[in-house]
């Protein structure tokens, strides 16, 4: 059997890509990576901050954005515009061939618009499939995929879809072809035993431990379903999945989480 | 000597690509084009009414928005998210198989800031190169760019840039692998003689004659540069400049202007 090529995939979100200083400082980290790489972004605070100042009001539920027609404008602008075009200019600028996708670009991510919920979410996609083998070409022409959290329905409609999905749906549609290392960046270290405390990391976390903490009510609510996608991936071929920040990015092993 | 394939390259601007409607009417005709196509947009209206919502003023100089460092960010996310995203979709459901590109994405177009003119433009950026076996790589595989009007320095900073040069600096650089035709296509059947009579469409255009209406003030101020803009790219090897609206991009030759 050949082997396959390691892929870093790396989700990156929150404060981090959101203060110019941070984001500079990941962006360094990013391109000093080796080896095949794709990043995912969020930008939920700019969304919130762009929909403030043009007084639409922000609605979120358990984590998720209720995304009206006027909330999908501000998303499309934020994430598929700002932010996205923004990390691409710097990455260029690193020497990292950059390319800014959405899962409509190249039919690369289908969804469906969520229906059935309590909560109707509006314009809020749940990932169908990934074009695995059209993201492959374009990592082994060279270029860096850098994708922002919109997805669309195959008929014309864009979808707001939470990054962790999609960097866990990517993960698993490229786990075929390369050797996947997902990595979730934000702003702690891993996955903390006691919430307040930084230095409280849990280094290698079981589907087990997560059952069980999750029980004790250790696990932060917000850490819940990127912990959830993380297992999925795993389950689905995905070689490790690391929870970290940016410090434990550039010193891999370093107070980060493995998912195991 | 190899016959070159045929390349369309169709900028569209203003009211066509702003109105659902038109916009709808236009993408139908566009999917509908045989051969290999490259699409660019405009989108000033909406950065203007974006702006205006976000209490910012709008400033056009000669047909130029002076761009300071907020419009460059009404104009990233319209240009680059809104506009470029919403048509990348609707031609994924029209099966034309889109991909949503700025100057930055794959280091397409690279551009400086504009300097020592007159007024301070801020952050708008004149093309100094366009990598052509790019954009032919991606066509050659049958993908259909959407080109927002947005470049970068290669330093990582983006930057605003006309249009319907961004679609001229496109056909010039594919023309060595492609025969090219540009259309630019807008509210207007063609280049008229008497502004206000659609009627008055000239329906052949030289170089000798653009100066002779230019001179006798006979040619509209607002086409001039997109004149100039044409009469370059047939300069540089593009085989065929067209303008002319919907209407005339549906039934070709009808009532269009040819510049030769």
């Amino acid at each position: 059997m050949m082997t396959k090529n390691e892929l870093t995939i790396i989700k990156v979100g929150g404060k981090v890509v959101e203060e110019p200083e941070t984001l500079e400082v990941f962006l360094d980290d990013f391109a000093a990576l080796p080896g095949f790489k794709l990043l995912v972004h969020g930008g939920g605070r700019s969304a919130t901050t762009l929909a403030a100042r043009l007084g639409i009001e922000t609605q979120m539920v358990e984590g998720r954005r209720v995304t009206d027609a006027s909330m999908l404008e501000v998303v499309t602008m934020v994430y598929g515009g700002l932010v996205n075009k923004g990390v691409v200019a710097q990455l260029q600028a690193r020497k990292v061939n950059a390319l800014g996708l959405t899962g409509a670009d190249l039919n690369l991510i289908l969804a469906h618009k969520r229906t059935g919920a309590a909560i109707d979410y509006g314009f809020v996609g749940d990932v169908d499939s990934v074009q695995g083998s059209v993201v492959t070409g374009l990592i082994q022409r060279g270029v860096v995929p850098v994708v922002a959290p919109l997805t669309h329905d195959g008929a014309g409609q864009l979808l707001n879809t939470n990054a962790d999905t999609m960097a866990s749906a990517l993960a698993v549609a490229l786990a075929a072809e390369f050797k996947v290392r997902l990595v979730y960046c934000f702003e702690k270290p891993g996955v903390l035993s006691s919430p307040g405390d930084d230095d409280s990391v849990i280094p290698r976390l079981t589907y087990t431990m997560f059952q069980q903490h999750l029980h004790a009510g250790i696990i932060n609510e917000g850490m819940v379903p990127k912990l959830h996608n993380g297992f999925d991936a795993l389950k689905s071929g995905v070689s490790s999945v690391i929870i970290t920040n940016i410090a434990g990015l550039a010193e891999s092993g370093r107070g980060t989480t493995l998912m195991i």
